[in-house]
């Protein structure tokens, strides 16, 4: 999956760039993506050596910013990198999908203003999807300014109800318009009977936001025309809707459809990171969840963030880009059926009748590796039914067998694994298993790389069938 | 090189496992790789949620003793895998060739008893190697056995002196007989004047370790019959010695020279992990170290350690593996200029000489993508000059331009950036360069791909001549 996502990413010609996991901590900053928890997210640790404290990073944006900073003389402009690692959160409560150590797969370009690469980011994720053999997906786009511009329009000043505001817009996909009416308002009980407080907003205020929501058009064109008249008024919401006219015009010739990028004012994303166009990967299909179907839901974020290097350099640098979450993403392949068989094809292996004749098994594994077959002579302390118990847990697809008559004759008896399970499923009958010993043949020494060879052949065509 | 060095490992059958960089500390146990640092040797973290430490893994072999004794009924008999990653150490002075955070290259295989799994190590670091296009190295071999049973006719009882001893032998390379035996008796200055306090062996002891040290010949056997006459009372030492006798059976009839694959009486390696053979690459080309010539010396180590899953299960699991110090390795395929071109081929870059006109260039990007032509469109701010030089540090094989002119034509204009650099050493007039504009021509664009496949393949010629 990660091989499939980077060759993507590389088509797109970003380049691989690995940072260290550790930082130091104030050169993490204080860009947590969800901004509650800024001094406790993080596994921090001091080190004898340093006075200043070391933190493993939390994702691949803010080290990337850090290494933007400190070779910027020596990148080209624009950088494009792509990145894939581990990254560590301190969760107050880990749980199935609330990793505290999990894996992101970045890209990202440092150095442009143009909406092009914001569309671009689109693209990638659309097509990195597509590779994975996932059809049905909505990469949905927002725009931060869209959001502070109905912000300004709504004319709050607490600053905590601003933020309760985007947070409210969020759950849109969970609770529909009239939750989001409730909790804009006097608040809701949710199913389980607990009470959410409401912002309690003025009716117009609320009827503002639904408005706003309600700019969500079939298409992107038509969405765009819809918000620029609900923000006519508004500089920042002006602006918002020309970038995406912008990407707009640029997903259009790229022909990618109304149904796999949309534009959705209801997206909100990271609270402080972001600055202007956000991107989300949804996966919509149901899975169950406490009993009850839900979307799969979110497997990718990101968007554009034009301040995050300024705190090194002083310099605003304009960045956009987006992270596929690997874990989640993972969880989405294997309820699709998507993964690759869990058990691949494994080694050939070649079985140790006599132990006393551990070399001329050693010379039969050379030969095979030789010819460049992937080939592993059994090291284990087991007897001969439970070195073919093995081949069979590693998914073999040839076993070698050489005894004493074998190695007298000049022979090998070879086992084709695959066509084995096959004729076994037909053959019922042991005694007559034992007689036939189907998909078993022995073959003169010189001709083992060759028939081994044919097996491989079949089992590769029989996979890809 | 890490792919080239994991291809090695899984054609010798060998499947890849990631394990999490955290563990629990005590998981991790007492098995740092040099005991004196026990305890401060990692780095230690607290969580809210957990009673227990956290700590980052300090290799990859204590994570995967954890993992096999947790998943012993799940996976196959034996279990081989391999795995890249980071690993940490808390190191009192980083430095150089000291990182606190650095990469590491493991495979392992664990339940085998077998001398062959331990030769078979030595086969997949002279392949590895091999396959890097490292010509010129050593995998050197001993055995614990050995040193255990030197120690014990050394009849030292001092445990600080015994591991002095081992200490000592594992000095042999830099100081040379004669420095190993100012060490085990007086002591000695080292050339900066400071003095090494001795171990004040008595002579005979002395003695002994040089006759053992005197046991390398210049070829496997011959070393085999010379310690197996040194060590004829001492069980460790007879074991020790078969030990190492199966192994050079299997190395001979794998066609391993005896340059490559060397047994060395004085290598130690680990001193409390290792129970049977140990080995170690050594690169024995000279480096300058402050100002003097020094062989490269060690890039990957392992031994047989039967103990490690015993912690966790009480059983005794016999395992053996190696791994390659991947920071080193890179350090010396640098030396040895083995490395890829540092600028490997980047991608094909559409230029944007008018921004007015951005979709057509999206629809130039997206042409070649198509074609599986790696590819993108220019995404910065800068004018055309600056973009003909981000293409030239991304090492871009071609370039498209095209502007009023071209749009109005249906043209592109295309230049081959290589052999532009070819042509520009040739041709020194600026004013004859821009009248000939070489190695750049203006097609149709409905040869557009045609077009940059041909310069593609063109350079990939070159690259491989």
């Amino acid at each position: 999956m990660i091989d499939t996502i980077c060759d993507v990413y590389s088509r797109f010609g970003f380049e691989q760039l690995e940072t260290p996991c550790i930082e130091y901590a104030d050169a993490l900053g204080k860009f947590l993506p969800d901004q509650e928890q800024v001094a406790e997210g993080v596994f921090e640790m001091k080190d004898d050596q340093d006075d200043k404290f070391l933190a493993l990073r939390y994702d691949l944006t803010a080290p990337l910013a850090r290494v933007v900073a400190e070779y910027r003389d020596d990148l080209p402009k624009p950088f494009r990198r792509y990145q894939y690692g581990p990254v560590w959160r301190r969760e107050k409560k880990p749980g199935k999908d609330r990793f505290r150590e999990f894996f992101q797969c970045d890209f990202d370009t440092i150095g442009c203003e143009s909406m092009a690469a914001d569309a671009e980011v689109c693209l990638v994720l659309s097509e990195a999807m597509h590779a994975l053999g996932i059809e049905e997906f909505v990469v949905r786009v927002n725009n931060r300014k869209l959001l502070n511009g109905l912000l300004k329009s709504l004319d709050i000043s607490d600053p905590g109800k601003r933020l309760g505001v985007l947070r409210t817009l969020d759950k849109l996909d969970d609770i529909g318009l009239r939750g989001i009416e409730q909790l804009l308002g006097a608040g809701r009980k949710d199913q389980s009977g607990s009470e959410d407080k409401g912002l309690n907003l003025p009716q117009a205020a609320i009827d503002t936001v639904f408005e706003f929501l309600q700019c969500k058009k079939p298409t992107r064109a038509q969405t765009c025309d819809a918000i620029a008249e609900f923000a006519s008024g508004s500089p920042d919401g002006i602006e918002g809707v020309e970038d995406l006219r912008a990407i707009g015009e640029y997903l259009d010739v790229s022909g990618v459809s109304e149904e796999s990028v949309v534009f959705d004012p209801s997206l909100v994303r990271g609270l402080e990171y972001y600055t202007g166009p956000v991107y989300e990967i949804e996966l919509p299909f149901e899975v169950m969840i406490k009993g009850k179907p839900k979307k799969f839901g979110s497997v990718a974020g990101g968007g554009r963030y034009d301040y995050l290097v300024e705190r090194f350099t002083g310099q605003k640098v304009p960045a956009t880009g987006a992270s596929i979450g690997v874990d989640r993403l993972l969880a989405a392949l294997r309820e699709l059926k998507k993964t690759e068989s869990e058990a691949n094809v494994g080694p050939v292996v070649v079985t140790v009748m006599d132990k006393e004749q551990g070399v001329e098994y050693q010379k039969i594994v050379n030969e095979l590796r030789g010819a460049g077959i992937r080939s592993e002579m059994y090291v284990g302390g087991s007897k001969f039914k439970a070195q073919m118990k093995y081949a069979d847990k590693r998914n073999s697809p040839a076993v070698i067998i050489a005894g004493g008559d074998e190695f007298e004759s000049g022979t090998v008896t070879i086992k084709d694994m695959f066509e084995g399970k096959a004729r076994s499923a037909e053959i019922k009958d042991n005694k007559v298993w034992r007689q036939q010993q189907p998909a078993q043949s022995t073959v003169k020494r010189e001709d083992l790389v060759s028939t081994v060879q044919k097996i491989l052949a079949n089992t590769a065509r029989a996979e890809e069938a």
